[in-house]
């Protein structure tokens, strides 16, 4: 920072900076809103929270799509380049980022989109446990039509492929070639080694059932417990009830929900687990760039690597669970074999082929998220007309994961992602999963005590050490540029098959 | 609305309904961001959440200043008021109040009184306890100084006295004089009733204690019997928790806190009640005018004689407790005299000075607030200087209820209102206890069946009429016009002062 000039040198970023401060806290106040929108409100409210989240989200739009933001961009880019940090640097392509999506469509469009993802989740609603694809697919091809008119104009805006620029609203800088050459071999791994995996669970002794009913308030005291293990600081943020679990809030108050089921309390703890990882990436963000878009968390796929990483890789270990099983034992006054550590490993890392994506295991998922990928880079392009979606998935799913579902409500119609609008999302589940097995990986090598730590229920190694590489890191650098960074290599899916191997092989 | 011209005849009202709804969403908005604060944030989200409220706040303020906002209102005013609505005519002579109340201050006059403010509250936290006046006086000094500012210049901008100027903003149009020629007679009526009440009260037999304790989850689901009973509808709103119980939220998801205490629960309850009725009236809003300022409640004097009417005027009756007192009984398992409709009614209404404003019971209660009344006129005056502050309020509660608080704490420090700089506020309380007061007895004029209905947990009739004469007028009336628009007379606070006769005598 000495060679700096003074903050006066640099009027135009200064100016940005106090535009995108206003932008983030807005995002802040919008993301509480919508936390109370899942978590407390009640029905009635549901109209004026509407005009709420419009109103604001317009408010957003218009601080960045306001003439003066790009005059000013163009003033940093060109003449202050020089005189900022590398972090303000960063900073600055940031802004460029959020500003080139926001302007690249005109607002007939971005309303046109919104409207029509609206209208047809409401239709897919009743049109999915109906299993009537056809009910909601004149709805789907309009949401596809109007996301394909805009995928073309970010295209052309930035100078990339259609899929590539839908893509990079959630994973900058990702690309659909680069996600091939990750993804392909993966799908040819995938199935022999499903079999592999099944064979060997076969052979052991099924893991016993743990009897419920288990309380919803002790579910809740034991959530916490593990929450703190993991360093969930509760003045820092809440853990509250919700339909769809999901982590919302802000760094300094981040709020996670999950759901719990009286008949089973692995599923709950596990998602509370999940989506600690996601609060504690948002907790970890670097205070001295809060609000600007540097200081943000790196996208979906590394978003998911951190709740993926805290639940797959370290809760479902033999040393968390061997941590965890007395806990759980004690929490709902459990006795016998069933209770033990090995048995709590067996039922949280079994490996079962699956319709739905939400509910498969670790094993399985890469391959729904192949599926989608390829399906919606195909629906995309117009290679795959719409009518043929729901055959096409069940031939998918017959090829990767050996099963057709009998209905639509188990195939096409499960995920609400694109019948809402949202496309180019699906890859960063898989890439977070092969991210959260490399940065995990080399976490170990590099404190090779975290796993005996993890046995006491210490995440204070593990935690540290992402603090460092990942959270810290923010938006600084590129994705994939971070996880080689952290690493010392680029992505490589190797690892997770390492993983996937040592785990359940 | 049959001889309105055509929309595109009125642009700038039009254009000015559209800017002003932007501005009531925001206010919704941030009404959702300070019952979160309040009710269930962690304290950790304190600096964010004040970001929030800050940006928020001053993007509300940027709508009202904007120059073009001055424009449209000059040019409505002189061009278009003709071919307005009788509503719409209302809605613009409270967008100009707001935009009065907006541009009257610049914006370093404002900021310096927020942060005098928060600066005195804080210290004022600190000195309260410890009855150290001394402490805190040079920060109240700093206060009072800037709100006589703030209150010159919205006194020579409106045409006003200062006091005047400083009470607008919370009940519109009132005027000192006004309060004087209420308030005089009351505080001659008071000592000597008061002194006939406690003498009829102590030939009476003390009421039975209830013995506790009363677990705050049986206070709570009576709380909710209670206010279904009113009328509140928890599709559209919630009951929480809170240090400090108020009523927040928007009219379509009112939230509403209370506090519990083990050993009591007539205090949680009567709190929750009147509540309630701050609640309703926001729910009684008229639909058609949501986020716009007509659309809005009519100031605080109003706002508190919902409440007030609900709580003490139909909830301490002795038809509303004669309902109450078996529902009581029944939540916590009581059995006895004590848990008598009658015995509930002597413990509910029963006088007693006291130091404590918020403790006080509703005989006592106009005596804190007359003490205030003119002490706050004697400081912003500057007839009275600020050191003299605890002597004269020492003298005043000896005067008014014939007692004199042994310290500080308990006298001129107990409020926050003057430190935070809410000057000119206090009167509303009392005159909302008025308008209550006149309100019940025409509506039990208008529909004689009320009590009997009350008795009976059934409000429908009395929210019936409160809903046609009160809520769905909104801010259409200025709030003396309201009371004689719905009563027939304007406000008499001899109907007051018989409502303690009959109730006490």
């Amino acid at each position: 920072m000495l060679d700096q000039k003074p903050s006066n040198a640099r009027p135009a970023y200064d100016a940005l900076s106090a535009r995108f401060k206003r932008l983030g806290v807005l995002e802040g106040a919008l993301g509480q809103l919508q936390w109370d929108m899942s978590a407390v409100m009640p029905t009635g409210g549901a109209e004026t929270r509407g005009e709420q989240l419009a109103t604001l989200e317009v408010m957003a739009h218009e601080i960045i799509t306001q003439p003066e933001t790009a005059d000013l961009l163009d003033q940093a880019e060109s003449d202050e380049l020089p005189d900022l940090s590398d972090w303000q640097q960063a900073n600055l392509r940031e802004m460029r980022h959020g500003w080139r999506h926001a302007t690249a469509l005109d607002a007939g469009l971005v309303e046109a989109l919104a409207k029509a993802g609206k209208a047809c989740e409401m239709v897919w609603r009743e049109a999915r446990p109906q299993s009537d694809f056809a009910r909601v697919q004149p709805l789907l091809a309009e949401v596809l039509r109007l996301s394909q008119e805009a995928g073309q104009a970010k295209a052309q805006a930035f100078g990339v492929s259609l899929y590539d620029a839908l893509l990079d609203q959630y994973e900058p800088a990702m690309t659909a070639a680069r996600i091939d050459e990750i993804f392909d071999p993966l799908a040819d791994f995938l199935p022999d080694f499903l079999q592999a995996a099944l064979t060997v669970q076969a052979a052991r002794p099924a893991p016993l059932p743990l009897e419920g009913p288990f309380p919803i308030a002790k579910q809740e005291a034991l959530a916490h417990k593990l929450m703190r293990a993991v360093g969930f600081d509760f003045d820092h943020g809440r853990l509250d009830t919700s339909a769809h679990p999901f982590c919302g809030g802000v760094p300094d108050d981040v709020r996670i929900t999950t759901r719990y089921d009286e008949a089973d309390f692995t599923t709950a703890m596990m998602g509370v687990l999940h989506e600690t990882g996601h609060a504690l990436y948002e907790r970890g963000l670097p205070k001295a760039w809060r609000y600007q878009p540097v200081g943000a968390a790196r996208g979906m796929a590394l978003h998911e690597s951190q709740s993926l990483l805290v639940e797959m890789q370290a809760c479902r270990s033999p040393e968390f669970l061997s941590f965890m099983a007395p806990l759980a034992r004690e929490a709902f006054g459990g006795a016998g074999p069933a209770w033990s550590a090995d048995n709590l490993r067996a039922l949280t890392t079994r490996v079962a082929p699956g319709f739905i994506r939400v509910d498969a295991d670790e094993v399985t998922y890469p391959a729904h998220i192949i599926l989608r990928y390829r399906l919606e880079k195909a629906l995309l392009s117009g290679d795959l007309p719409l009518a043929e979606l729901p055959a096409a998935w069940n031939a998918g799913m017959q090829q990767l994961l050996g099963i057709t579902p009998p209905a639509d409500r188990l195939g096409c119609l499960q995920d609400i992602h694109w019948y809402d609008g949202a496309w180019g999302y699906f890859p960063t589940y898989s890439l977070g999963a092969m991210i959260a097995a490399q940065l995990f990986a080399k976490a170990k090598q590099d404190r090779p005590d975290i796993p005996s730590a993890l046995a006491r229920g210490d995440f204070s190694g593990l935690m540290a050490w992402l603090g460092e590489k990942v959270h810290s890191r923010a938006s600084f650098h590129l994705g994939e540029t971070l996880v080689e960074e952290a690493t010392g290599e680029p992505l490589n899916p190797g690892i997770f098959e390492a993983h996937l191997t040592h785990r359940y092989l």
